[in-house]
C-alpha cells in the first residue's frame, strides 16, 4: 500500500498523533512554550498577565466541501477564521489547539495536509499549535480555540458610541463571491475562488486598531450587515452603511453579472473573508489600510443596521440551524 | 408549541447561544473573568504567569449515546474528562470553552440540560465557562478546551524513574463497568451505569500529588495499563501493575459473574472514571487517598507495562479509528 492509499484506520489515532506533532513541531512551535503537545496539557507562559481566548468549530459539508478545497486551504481558513477573532479583540494569537474528528476511511494525507495549512496560517502570525485531540466521526469536524494577548485594553463590541465613524479593513465580499461560483459548479474567477478557499484577514490591522483608539470592533464571520447587527446590538446603537464607499471589485462585478445577482449584496451579505469592522471616535482616528463606510447613530427604535439611511432587504448573512 | 417540543431550528443559533449564556452566567460565571462569553473572544486574568490548556472531542455514538445517558449527565461528562486533564498536571481547572455542533431537530431542552450539566460540574471545582460556539451538524458534537494554572511546577508524563511506585486515586474500573452493562440493555448495578453517566475524577489529588512531588501523572481516560503505557514510554521505563493492590468492589464482581466476564479487565482495561495515576518516589511520599498499584523499573526490551511481573493478554484500552 502507498503513502498516499493510506487511511487514518490503517494508521491509528496514536500514529495519527504522532505525525501531526510532527508537522507542527516542524512548522510552529510557537513562542512560549513551556511544555507542547503531547502531554495532558499543555504549559504556557503568560507575559502579559491575560489571555484572550475564542473557540470555532467547521463542519464538513457546512462550513467546507472537500471538493471545494484542499486539505491545506480547509486547514488555513480553519486557523484563519479563529486568529481573525483574537485580532477583532485587538489582540495577537499566540497558541491554537486543534481537535479533528474524523471518518477512519480518510486519507491519512488530507489529515496532514490539513494540518500543515493550519499551522503555516498560524505561523504567519507567530502563533503556534500547542495541543489538540484526534477522535473518529462520520463527518471531519474541527474544532480550534485560539489563545492571544493584547498589548492595550481590548476592543469589544459594546463600545461603539452616535458619531463614531464605522471603516472596514481588508476584503469583503470576496469569499461569498467565490463561494457563489463553486455553488454553481465554476471555478473561476480564480482569486474570488481562492479567496474563499483561503481567506486573508488584516490580522495587523486589529492591534493597530486597538492602539488608535477603535471604539468597538468585529471580525466579519456571519455577514457584513450581520455583523455590524452585533456591534450595534451589544453598544446600544444604530448604524448606516453608506454603500457609495464601496468600490465593488471587477471579479465580484463580473460574478454578479454572470450569475444575475447584484454584487453587492456579496458585499453588504457576505462572511468568511474576516474582514475587520471597527467605530472610531471620528474620521480623523482611522488608520490607513481602514476604510470608512459608515457612521454610528443614536437608536431610535431599537438596534438596527440601516443601508445608505434606509432598510435593506437583501440577504444579510448567515445563520446557523 | 411548548417549550418541550422547541428543536434548535425552532430557536436559531442566536437565541441557543443567549440561552447558553444565561444558563453558564447563572450557574459559574468564574473567576478572574474579565471579558466573559458574547464577545469575539473572552478576556481572562491570569494570577500565575502561565496557563495549562487541554482540549478534548466528544461525538455522538462514540464517546456517549444519547439513549445512554441524559443531556445533563453527558455535560457532567464532558466537563469532568477535560478537568481531570487539569488535574493531572497537578493544576487546578479555571475556565472553560464549549463548541457545541447539533442537529436542527435536537430538542433545546437536551442542549439546555447539557449545557447546566457541563457548568456545573465545572462550578464543582471552582471553575467557569467563559465562551463557545454552536453550529449545524448531523450528529452531537462538543468540543472542549480548558484552562487551569499549577501551584507548583506542572507533573508531566515523562518524570518516572526506575525505583518509583505508581500509585492510583480515584474509582477505576467502575465506567467500564457500567457500560459494559448498558451495551447488553441492562440498567443496573445502577451504581456502575451512574459511574459511567456521571464520572467523579478524584480533582483534588491532582495538586495533591504535585505537592507531594509525583514524578509523572495522567489521568486514566484510554485504559489503566493503556495509560501506564503512555507514562512508559514518556519516562522511558517500564511499569508493572500489582493486581492484589486491587479490592475488586462488590457490583463489579457481580456485573463480572453475570457476564462471565473477568472483572480485573474493567479495572486493568477500563477508561472513562479518570482516575488518575502517577507514579512517586517512594511509599513514604504517597498521600493519603492514594493506593499503591505497581512500580516502575528500568527498560529492559523498551518501555512496557506488566502485570504481576508477566504480558497481560486481555483488553488494554480503547484506541480510535
Amino acid at each position: 500500500m502507498g503513502d498516499s492509499d493510506l487511511t487514518l484506520a490503517d494508521l491509528g489515532e496514536f500514529g495519527l498523533i504522532e505525525k501531526v506533532a510532527e508537522i507542527v513541531a516542524a512548522v510552529a512551535p510557537g513562542e512560549d512554550v513551556v511544555v507542547g503537545p503531547g502531554d495532558d496539557a499543555a504549559l504556557l507562559r503568560v507575559r502579559k498577565g491575560h489571555v484572550v481566548v475564542s473557540t470555532d468549530l467547521l463542519v464538513e459539508g457546512r462550513h467546507f466541501r472537500r471538493e471545494w478545497a484542499e486539505a491545506k486551504d480547509v486547514g488555513h481558513r480553519a486557523a484563519a477564521q479563529n486568529l481573525a477573532d483574537i485580532a477583532a479583540m485587538g489582540g495577537r494569537p499566540q497558541w491554537l489547539t486543534i481537535g479533528l474528528a474524523a471518518p477512519a476511511d480518510l486519507p491519512v494525507q488530507w489529515a496532514l495536509d490539513f494540518t500543515r495549512g493550519f499551522a503555516e496560517e498560524a505561523a504567519s502570525v507567530g502563533a503556534g499549535v500547542v495541543g489538540g485531540d484526534v477522535t473518529a466521526a462520520d463527518k471531519v469536524t474541527v474544532a480550534v480555540t485560539v489563545l492571544g494577548a493584547c498589548s492595550v485594553s481590548p476592543v469589544l463590541r459594546s463600545g461603539a458610541e452616535p458619531g463614531d465613524v464605522v471603516a472596514l479593513a481588508g476584503r469583503q465580499g470576496w469569499a461569498a463571491g467565490g463561494l457563489a461560483v463553486l455553488g454553481r459548479g465554476f471555478r473561476s474567477p480564480r482569486i474570488l475562488v481562492e479567496a474563499y478557499r483561503r481567506p486573508e484577514p488584516p490580522y495587523a490591522e486589529g492591534p493597530v486598531a486597538a492602539e488608535a483608539g477603535a471604539t468597538a470592533m468585529i471580525d466579519v464571520s456571519d455577514g457584513l450587515l450581520a455583523d455590524a447587527g452585533h456591534i450595534a446590538t451589544a453598544s446600544g446603537v444604530s448604524i448606516d452603511i453608506t454603500t457609495g464607499a464601496f468600490e465593488i471589485p471587477e471579479p465580484l462585478l463580473a460574478v454578479g453579472q454572470a450569475i444575475g445577482a447584484d454584487p453587492l449584496q456579496f458585499v453588504l451579505g457576505g462572511g468568511e473573508d474576516h474582514a475587520l469592522l471597527a467605530a472610531y471616535p471620528d474620521a480623523g482616528s482611522v488608520p490607513a489600510g481602514w476604510t470608512v463606510i459608515g457612521k454610528v447613530l443614536p437608536v431610535t427604535d431599537g438596534p438596527r443596521v440601516t443601508v445608505d439611511g434606509g432598510e435593506y432587504d437583501g440577504p444579510t448573512g448567515w445563520t446557523h440551524f
